[in-house]
């Protein structure tokens, strides 16, 4: 039986390496038990892998008070191949009762009778955590505004351990909007974690990455250095992973600085040329023209492979928290 | 086997006791089923209840001219815990052959070979009515407009057999806005037909039961008064049943009505404490203002507990439609 | 097993008459699977119908960047009556990430790490085609704008098939907006292939059928005649199957030119009368006032038994695409 998981809120609960090895190894089985023609030890594994579906199969809520086609899809084709069901709105926004001035607490406590786990998108800061005061069922943080979005760093984790065997001892570059990017911010707390790791931010001045951030690596003795866009070829030669990320037009009030900045960094052939034959390029999608269109084919360029892990990460973290529930 | 329904237009339909006691046996089997850890004789009567899937898995359409996430969840849960399963639109409204000019007939009688069971929400009353008539398959009315709700009316009742052991001998309290309502008014008609039953209708003067309900009653001799809202707290020390709703925005042309009336009544500790140690406290949900936060806390308050019911006699209804057909 | 399918894309790939044959017959075979009180031959037939679900359910991922509920209903019927799951979209073109700018092939990417198969409706021509070249995953086009959307066109032909026993030495009328409609044209393409067959225009001048097709015609010597729409009860006498199309407003530049050509024809009990006793009216729905209610109910109106046979269709694709993959 795995590890039993409640509410899946913020990237701090998953401070414990032998929780996250778990994970990772149960999210390879997912990925196993997700294919076809398997060998027989792999259609072992895979019995095990389905959800318990009696007396009735589990059902998930995907309650997103913003749409987010590509995260509800990766949530729902998870709960689907284990053997679930799923209940979903695209505009909880909209959600009749929220409408008429319904609050989250009732709204989550309605829904509870429904479903056997929610997965929750909302707007402000701190919603999922709220949810799951009031929620009889374990609430999952798919976004909440510009707080945490849990999932989407554990398996940008199990993507770098899936790729390059290991999450220690690693040159990490995070290229892009570093201050207003929750993904980047995410994933650096909780690499910070792994042994030897060293970072390289590579931002423009005006997107660097915040002050809590910076004061945590240097209260905690971990490896950075801070360096202008410019400078991404130099820093490129010696990375073993580097995570790009969208400069997100939606967070600029001001539509004079977004297209100042966007298209100031772009990952290039010539960016790839000078980057370690067993690197990695990660992303955590959509991407727009921050990656040129050449990389796609570079064995290389990760993320869609990174979005496939997705699912399974989504299906191990969905058998750990309802199996036996 | 149970008793076979067809269409569930009104609430008029169930004017058989015995079928309402059927159907509340059969919506606390469902409870039983949906829920795990069961002992051997609730195993064998799980197996009773989930639908027969060969040579395959029925199918519910929820086609939703208006939105109203909570009700299509509660339909979709249900129908998924049976074993169904269901197709859903949440804006049939703009439904492209809608849009496009096609009349209900037309579109009922496609969705008809996609669906073996359809749930209509629709802002015109007589709609369901007028969809039955040319559905190839039974149709479930989940509102149309100022019509009926008959699905929230039967788990209301269910609700009140549940939590009080029995429908009749009762005071059962009306507030609020008891001119809009549908929900109080289907209710009302529904209960009308209990033992020694008193209603206590409580509400401002703009919002006081119509006179086609007020006659009904006179009618068939059942006793009810019309208070007040100031006098709830009078009321209130001798009811069983406090069955409160919102004074619905959206039904006010004038804002400035709405203004005046809303918050004119409110069930906080002062009206609880003086209530009954085994009365209930019911809402049809969402509730805004109208109710104090404190009162989530008794026990009293039956309202998530009336929510959770709705899925369990959705199970039962569709059950008794869609077996063996 | 059925012959293996990939993309479905254009009705230009089924010119092979074994193939359509085939489709037919599984589409057939489909029918019988989804209704229940079946004989044994019958039953035995089913049992090869529904797709494997071993180790899981295969999941269908509608992505839809115009919504068509309809369509959409339909592939979703189809998918569930198989045994599959299906993830949906009614409204990708505000799919977060194509809001943010992302690309078709991107998104593709993407959702082919969350599905088995893609049906995809989209407004540019073109597009399916496209997803195609980048999907891991069979891409159905369930309409790109004024391109195709080849399985209307194959559940038309199977509609003729079964209604008229063949497809061969039909006259074939087909009335409305020939220019525009996207349906007509497919149609016309793929019976081109039929023996003998006799293709009569019948739509007011401004309204024509397009050069490309009248040419391929010509060029294949295939027999029609173009004549205006009043024209259409001389016509009517000789037609076996009489295809009527809508007036598609919504793709008229000026509304006072659709003011002038709406209802410039109708199909009513005039029409009707003079048709033969076998004959068959059709219409790709929705329909609505170019047929006149009496005409629901002449046993010779196709059109609802044609949109029904629109799941079968789909089944037998889906099967002949999924079966083994």
């Amino acid at each position: 039986m795995p590890t039993k998981l409640g509410h899946i809120l913020e990237t701090q609960q998953f401070k414990d390496r032998k929780l996250l090895d778990e994970l990772y190894f149960l999210a390879d089985e997912m990925r196993l038990f997700d294919k076809e023609n398997l060998g027989l030890l792999e259609r072992y594994k895979c019995k095990r892998n389905a959800l318990p579906c009696k007396p009735r199969r589990k059902i998930l809520a995907n309650v997103f008070y913003e749409p987010s086609t590509r995260t509800r899809f990766s949530f729902e084709s998870a709960m689907r191949s284990l053997g679930g069901d799923v209940i979903s709105t695209e505009s909880a926004g909209i959600f009749s009762s929220a409408a008429k001035g319904e609050s989250l607490p009732d709204s989550i406590r309605v829904i509870g009778g429904y479903a056997d786990v929610i997965v929750l998108r909302h707007p402000e800061e701190g919603a999922a955590k709220m949810a799951a005061r009031y929620s009889r069922v374990p609430v999952i943080n798919a976004g909440d505004g510009p707080g945490q979005h849990p999932t989407q760093a554990l398996l940008d984790r199990c993507t770098i351990k899936r790729e390059r065997g290991t999450t220690d001892n690693l040159n990490v570059g995070m290229l892009g909007d570093l201050k207003n990017g929750r993904t980047v911010r995410s994933l650096t707390y909780l690499l910070a974690q792994e042994d030897n790791i060293r970072f390289h931010f590579i931002s423009p001045q005006e997107l660097k990455m915040r002050n809590d951030i910076i004061q945590y690596l240097e209260e905690h003795n971990i490896s950075f250095e801070e360096v202008p866009g410019e400078a991404l070829k130099d820093v490129a030669r010696n990375l073993d992973v580097l995570y790009v990320t969208r400069i997100q037009k939606e967070r600029f009030k001001n539509p004079e600085e977004y297209e100042k900045l966007k298209g100031c960094y772009v990952v290039d052939h010539n960016v790839i040329d000078v980057m370690p034959g067993d690197s990695i390029i990660m992303h955590p999608l959509p991407k727009i023209d921050e990656i040129a269109p050449e990389v796609d084919y570079d064995k290389r360029a990760a993320y869609f492979r990174q979005s496939d892990n997705g699912k399974y990460v989504r299906m191990a973290l969905l058998k750990m928290i309802l199996d036996g529930s």
